[in-house]
């Protein structure tokens, strides 16, 4: 079954906003069976939002929309879709209620605008947004549904996953679309390509291979599709492993999961723990660990060391060794990795020190140069890497090669 | 004059990537005055591509598309620009050489997926890409222009930067779009709205005013479009400061600058240096910080303290507190801060400490409970937060809101 997904708001138009829903609503739709045909951003303009609409209506089963429900005279989703469906207002005194209380709990007056928000097209379903004042409403016509969400993520989420989906699930019987990721690193996806060619060229019509390339790493994509969840999760299996038997010094993990997440997960089973000492990524690898539920359980926390001063005081680096090799050396950055792992007492330290630009160079040391180290019990392993002169791509570069050298170091020891 | 944006990709329509790439384009163009009206995601699919070409060319007058160009066969967009401009393909011997050097350089074999990354349908100007191997192709239909770049960031960004948007000034004569965005904190978007609602009702046709709201903040975008930059730009400023006299309590900054920017700017126009102490926001904080040029003028560094054991050996909070209080306490938030302030020495110091969930909850303090302190020779603030239930957000809040009090005392202090 296909399903669209239409975001309205000038915001995202203009880019001052990321629209980061859709790609959450067609994972979730994908886990289900739903495929996304396509996802259309528009104006907080009637006849634009109207136009959408009908060529969505002649592709796809489900459209969801999100944005443009908030209580301001930009917002007109709700109006257009009652213009578009042909049906007059009713208030809605569940809503009304439930804003009510909301305001009441938050000890906050209301005004006219806020009770607005509890008016709705008559002839839509009604489905309470628990986090938020713009109601969820649900509309059937011409064979399709078509869903109007709020576009603030959290609402969006509590709602597609608390209402939408389990009501969809109950009205389609759907196939299964079932995703098998493998996330490699250090090898190009050309030549990946041409070590997995005949693999490729053998997958029936029904399982789908996407490469999914991101600074460095390379994620592999198999999707089958079919009414058997059992047979397809092992055709998938079985392609999978048979691309394995063929790149295995370059797989990271087997899993749909982000490269820190297979550090903790790794850690975690071992028992061990993790500190980091962060100079150019600046709190980067700390947070992409912490965004994890249960990060704790491995990751005790680390230094985030931008000035000489504190890779002196908290991690012990020594003054004569940042004068003679300077802040970004193989040097320093070792000192950085074993001061983290005596002080922060953890299993494994990561350290990296680097110049992610634009300004910072210094002779035989362009923006894009970067150390990074991995302490541990047995031993300390460091590495030079050259970037390149974008700030943000290096700190995201230096942070997943990090996270790389500690998988690989992970690897290599019992311990 | 109208743009249209289309990402090609099954990667984006399984959610597998975010689209980042569009929202970055669209500032790009409004800033010359390209407006931007829809921007549409489709699948690897040479018919659906098709159908979003045709629709977008009577839309728009400038097409802008990514994504697809990979040496792999699940790229088809080459392919597809070709059948649909009913052309046939040509060797680029310019990119033919430039990739050729970039294998060299990077002292890798060729094989002939990447020499045939230099075919283009032979009616397009090629305009080479110095940051990958996919060629960026323009061109010219009636009266449209089609401009196809690869889909990893910093390639189309460079693209974009360096090639298509110079292009575009001197094509057209563009009308001036000018923007002026004012950041507020601790309100409500109803409120905003009512309190500037006689201004929003007598702005001009040419000007529209847009709230973007954002956990905790809102920010106001006033937009302008017209012939004459100066009339434009003293216009919106009007608007603003009229706007700006009724809700100054709650007015961060004027400009379209992230909050940590403005921190930053404030901090560095008054010599000030910062550091951070975090726990439960794990270096986002440190994170949001460093994503900017030259933040190491105020930013020193800062410790991320997880495990209470480095909340006592980095920071210097005593057990007698961790134990007495908890780690999650108004009194270990501001033994933290203080700590961060004498032991890295800097002007300020802010210190975030809380239950960011799904687990770790304790009687009386549910997940969301979060404690934030900062610290300066003027003393010690401390703030008690009640957040909600989802870990990414609650982190994202803890450090919008650290980040506002720091401002705040900014405004209090001298120093």
């Amino acid at each position: 079954m296909l399903a669209e997904i239409i975001t309205i708001g000038d915001e995202i138009l203009v880019g001052q906003i990321v629209d980061t829903n859709s790609a959450w609503m067609a994972q979730q739709l994908n886990l289900i069976g739903i495929k996304v045909k396509q996802i259309t951003s528009v104006s907080d303009d009637a006849e634009h939002i109207i136009e959408a609409l009908q060529l969505a209506q002649k592709r796809a089963k489900v459209i969801f929309i999100t944005g443009g429900l908030g209580p301001t005279k930009d917002d007109i989703t709700k109006l257009t879709l009652a213009r578009y469906f042909n049906m007059g207002f009713r208030r809605d005194e569940e809503t009304l209620h439930h804003i009510e209380g909301m305001f009441a709990r938050m000890n906050r007056p209301m005004i006219d605008l806020n009770r607005q928000q509890a008016d709705v097209p008559d002839g839509c379903t009604v489905i309470q947004n628990k986090n938020g004042t713009a109601p969820c409403m649900w509309f059937e016509s011409d064979g399709n549904i078509i869903v109007s969400m709020p576009g603030v993520p959290f609402e969006m989420m509590y709602l597609m996953g608390e209402e939408i989906l389990p009501r969809l699930k109950n009205a389609f019987k759907l196939p299964f679309i079932v995703h098998k990721t493998i996330l490699t690193a250090n090898i190009g996806e050309s030549f990946l390509a041409t070590e997995i060619e005949a693999i490729e060229d053998s997958l029936p019509n029904h399982i789908k291979l996407a490469y999914l390339p991101k600074l460095g790493q390379v994620r592999l994509r198999l999707s089958a599709t079919g009414d058997d969840e059992q047979i397809l999760k092992q055709e998938v299996e079985d392609f999978a492993q048979k691309m394995i038997a063929h790149i295995k010094p370059y797989v990271v993990v087997e899993d749909d999961i982000a490269l820190e997440k297979a550090v903790l997960d790794v850690m975690e089973s071992r028992g061990l723990s993790l500190s980091t000492a962060e100079s150019c990524t600046g709190g980067y690898i700390a947070h992409l660990l912490t965004k994890h539920p249960g990060s704790s359980v491995v990751y005790k926390g680390g230094a985030v060391t931008y000035a000489n001063e504190l890779k002196q005081s908290i991690l012990g680096v020594s003054e004569t060794t940042l004068i003679d090799f300077g802040a970004v050396s193989e040097e320093t950055v070792r000192e950085m990795a074993k001061g983290a792992l005596n002080h922060f007492k953890t299993d494994y330290a990561v350290s990296v020190s680097g110049i992610a630009g634009p300004g910072g160079e210094a002779p035989g040391k362009p923006v894009g140069t970067v150390w990074i180290a991995v302490a541990s019990k047995n031993g300390i392993v460091s590495k030079f890497f050259q970037f390149g002169n974008k700030r943000i791509q290096n700190i995201e570069r230096s942070a997943s090669a990090a996270l790389v050298m500690i998988l690989n170091e992970l690897k290599r020891n019992t311990i």
